[in-house]
């Protein structure tokens, strides 16, 4: 039996998964909410309900895929060790994550940084690259650590990202190789 | 003789040199244009005619202190090497260009990053860092000098900034200890 909570939760994703299809295929501000609806079988009071405005489904969107992103790569550690290749790894998806946010949304912040900067999922991902960075190198200090994080993260929110693409014409290949090269290289 | 224009300029300057006076003692927010113009001793016609708005102020503040850096930075430059130690000492200086941001102009960002990104201001502080980066290690190839480059700067914008000053409570000096540790590690 499916409760009406699960079925709630469901239009939400299913909306959320069609947003993304959608946004791919098209420019996300020319989409309208009525096509959206439609494209993903909801009703349009069910997608307002879930999103009143489209700033709103954006901003869902990203969360939610960032939200996944830190469940796999979480899955991923249960299986493999806390060591460089699997940083690598989880750099070359947060790459794939934030690729798919270049192409998908539109250009810029979705909300204040500072907003961002205190929510758990900023946290949530603090704690997976601290993971990662401390795993890689075991001898470096907490502090340090936490550091990188913030660093890694800052560079990679979706303007500066945006500059590597745009300006700098870098591929996400070599986005990931100078960051590896820069921020963790391979101890002599 | 002093022309019109110089004297346009006197005045432009004083008022930006007042503004950061009177921004240190009291909150940006709370401090009224005409408070602004009698203190700077210029008209509020004048006031207004420079910057018609508050966030116009603020721009013009953050980008005439960014302007003042890079060129005392240069002006040094002519009399040193092009070495570390000059690094470090660019980088404590804009240390503090970013924490009189930090203490005086509202938190967040006054424009969009990607404008921010096209401003020949960007630029210019791009390649001040990039000259010094590469001053301080010969080695590197171009590519990653300007990435590394980009990285800081990022690193450094407001909110970033004012989450290792406010959550992870770290001084200027530290911060400059961290970065100086993590990116330019003395060469072993």
């Amino acid at each position: 039996m499916i409760t009406m909570r699960q079925d709630a939760q469901q239009n939400r994703q299913k909306i959320l998964t069609t947003a993304n299809q959608l946004f791919r295929e098209q420019t996300a501000a020319n989409v309208t909410m009525a096509q959206l609806a439609k494209a993903a079988q909801v009703g349009v009071g069910t997608l307002y309900r879930n999103f009143p405005t489209k700033g709103d489904l954006f901003l869902a969107l990203a969360y939610d895929q960032l939200g996944s992103y830190v469940s796999q790569q979480r899955a991923y550690l249960t299986t493999h060790p806390l060591d460089r290749p699997a940083l690598k790894h989880a750099l070359r998806a947060y790459l794939a994550f934030r690729e798919n946010r270049y192409q998908v949304l539109p250009k810029g912040s979705l909300e204040p940084a500072s907003q961002y900067y205190q929510r758990p999922d900023y946290q949530d991902l603090v704690h997976l690259f601290a993971d990662l960075i401390q795993g890689a190198d075991p001898q470096l200090a907490p502090a340090a650590v936490t550091f990188k994080a913030d660093m890694l993260i800052a560079f990679f929110r979706s303007d500066s990202y945006a500059l590597q693409r745009d300006v700098r014409h870098y591929s996400e290949t070599e986005i990931l190789d100078q960051v590896m090269t820069i921020l963790f290289p391979v101890s002599s």
